[in-house]
């Protein structure tokens, strides 16, 4: 199995990328493509003194920026993520992991590969923790204004995601809103409780903001603007906690010395919610696998990156996601929605009426 | 002052409500007349043997509960609720608190007071703890499908609350979204946007999800969708990383120790962040001061929210919000701004076509 790493999009530059590669060739027995300026790459194996007959490089001359706008990215066609996604394309390699600006990364994904059947814009799902293990967020950043009938294939794509790459059983799926009752939410969220019903996925209904965290669904669906700002909320409040209590903590000698005993407790729990330990989230819905990574990604995130893809390979993600999204919607046909809904197509124009003769 | 508090609503009894009362006539040296039948509370008045003459009760035969729909509550004309809110209206008192079900709470406020000049729908202002001191997040429930005119009046709503209430200068206003650049965020956020730069608002820009607990921001401004979900997801993972330091603590004699001795830093980190002394967020844009709290707030809980209705009385919260509106829908008409855009307001219809006479 071969990945691509786009190795120089990212903002700390490539030398994470080249480190977390190296790891995941030796840890995972992969073989991983690095996508980049070839005697910067080159450099940086040389300085580790690393070696691995698994790990090659294909050179690219141009770079996408953070700034780039999916647009101008698409202009850069010899930058190394438009490689890197077009060896995927090619079949040079089974799937392609970026740390670059994740505008960009879709806008690749979809010019090369395409959407797959039934679905106009991809989604992304990203994990995170539970009080029991992780759950996965989706839509959390592609698709800002959603219609109903995209958060239902959200839900799908998520549940194949969770059942294949995180093992889950018949995935528990709820719809994020602002109370358990159906009755509860905004417009698109009222719309879309009664097409999840009907989709023959485990729905358990409503999901509210603090059952995010308690582990009891794999999956939690939402539009992508509500999807990042959970995200991010999350991300800032468990770092103002952590720093709270390292605030506090330094104010008495008893409580520095207790934070001091309680390191190891703090380390397990950092594990736990490490972002580096997830390493990336998957681009649901285009016809390849891609994996985005954190633009800050240190080399265990993309080490960890590199694992999902490789996992994301085994399991035969993009066919998965296909047959189910053909399953599903071909069972929420039977139940009587309308092929207009389950795809968002609008109807065919009526025939247009033959001149009336007198 | 006098302030009447709906004793009947909450999901624990009136217990915290008549101990939250005595506690906040005694602490605050204001009037409280609690709303609810009379001999249950007489009964729990005796059995507590504090006294305090500046603490009365109103007579009320029903009680809204949890379950009830607004439009069910608003049948019930007898209850704790809609006596503490007639109480407003006829000047008996001059702020009403409720532990009661917010859609009830919100219909009755609606029904009985108006709305202020400008405003069609009510905002929930909530209070989250930050590094620095506290941020106010409207709306947070109230409205879940906005309008670009709505979360601007939410925008100087809140800016009123934080500069009378909170005390802060000069506001500074974020508008939630999910990246800083004025180009990032969904239709509504990108429409609200240019909207609130003309409001002459201090406002920042857009905030992401994890600024809302830096401090940098004394205003976060969403739909109630968002910010319902933001408040719930918050509270959850706060609750999560808790629990998951106590796990991690017991593991071990040393962390277990540890902790022990870190018990200052977290209760002081508690008190920090304790809804109990945030108390009750206000309704506003309604035409009186209704502060929400918690269902199943205890009585520190109870006798901080008749702290906030206290405070925004004292502040002249009302009028404040009244003259906001004026000011700043006035600044944006000056600016360009249509005033079909500032209220939202559909213009009026054409006048009707004289007949032709040829």
């Amino acid at each position: 199995m071969r990945i691509v790493l786009d190795a120089m999009g990212g903002d700390l530059g490539p030398r994470p990328c080249v480190e977390g590669a190296l790891a995941a060739c030796r840890r995972f027995n992969i073989e991983v493509v690095l996508a980049g300026k070839e005697r910067h790459l080159r450099r940086l194996l040389s300085a580790s003194r690393a070696r691995d007959s698994r790990l090659s490089i294909v050179h690219a001359d141009d770079v996408v920026r953070m700034k780039d706008s999916p647009r101008d990215s698409l202009r850069k066609k010899k930058s190394s993520l438009a490689i890197a996604v077009d060896m995927v394309r090619t079949g040079d390699a089974s799937a392609v992991v970026s740390p670059a600006n994740t505008g960009a990364f879709l806008a690749h994904a979809l010019m090369a590969w395409r959407m797959l059947p039934g679905i106009k814009k991809p989604a992304i799902a990203t994990l995170l923790p539970t009080m029991q293990d992780r759950v996965v967020i989706v839509d959390s950043g592609a698709v800002v204004d959603c219609k109903p009938h995209q958060l239902v294939n959200f839900a799908i794509m998520g549940a194949t995601y969770a059942r294949e790459v995180l093992g889950r059983v018949n995935p528990r799926v709820g719809l994020l809103s602002i109370g358990e009752e159906e009755t509860k939410g905004n417009e698109l969220v009222l719309e879309t409780n009664p097409l999840l019903r009907k989709t023959g996925l485990n729905f358990l209904g409503n999901a509210e903001g603090r059952d995010i965290f308690t582990g009891d669904f794999d999956v939690v669906v939402c539009d992508g603007f509500v999807g990042n700002v959970v995200l991010k909320t999350s991300e800032g409040l468990a770092r103002t906690i952590t720093e709270m209590i390292k605030r506090e903590a330094k104010r008495s000698a008893p409580t520095m010395i207790g934070g001091a005993l309680m390191y190891p407790a703090i380390k397990a729990l950092k594990h736990r919610v490490d972002y580096d330990e997830i390493g990336g989230a998957p681009l649901l819905g285009v016809n390849g696998i891609a994996i985005i990574s954190h633009g800050s990604s240190n080399s265990k995130a993309i080490m960890n990156a590199l694992r999902v893809a490789a996992e994301s390979v085994t399991r035969n993600l993009v066919r998965r996601v296909r047959e189910d999204l053909e399953k599903y919607h071909s069972q929420m046909e039977k139940r009587g929605v309308s092929h207009e809904v389950v795809t968002g197509e609008a109807p065919p124009p009526p025939a247009p009426k033959a001149d009336g003769v007198l």
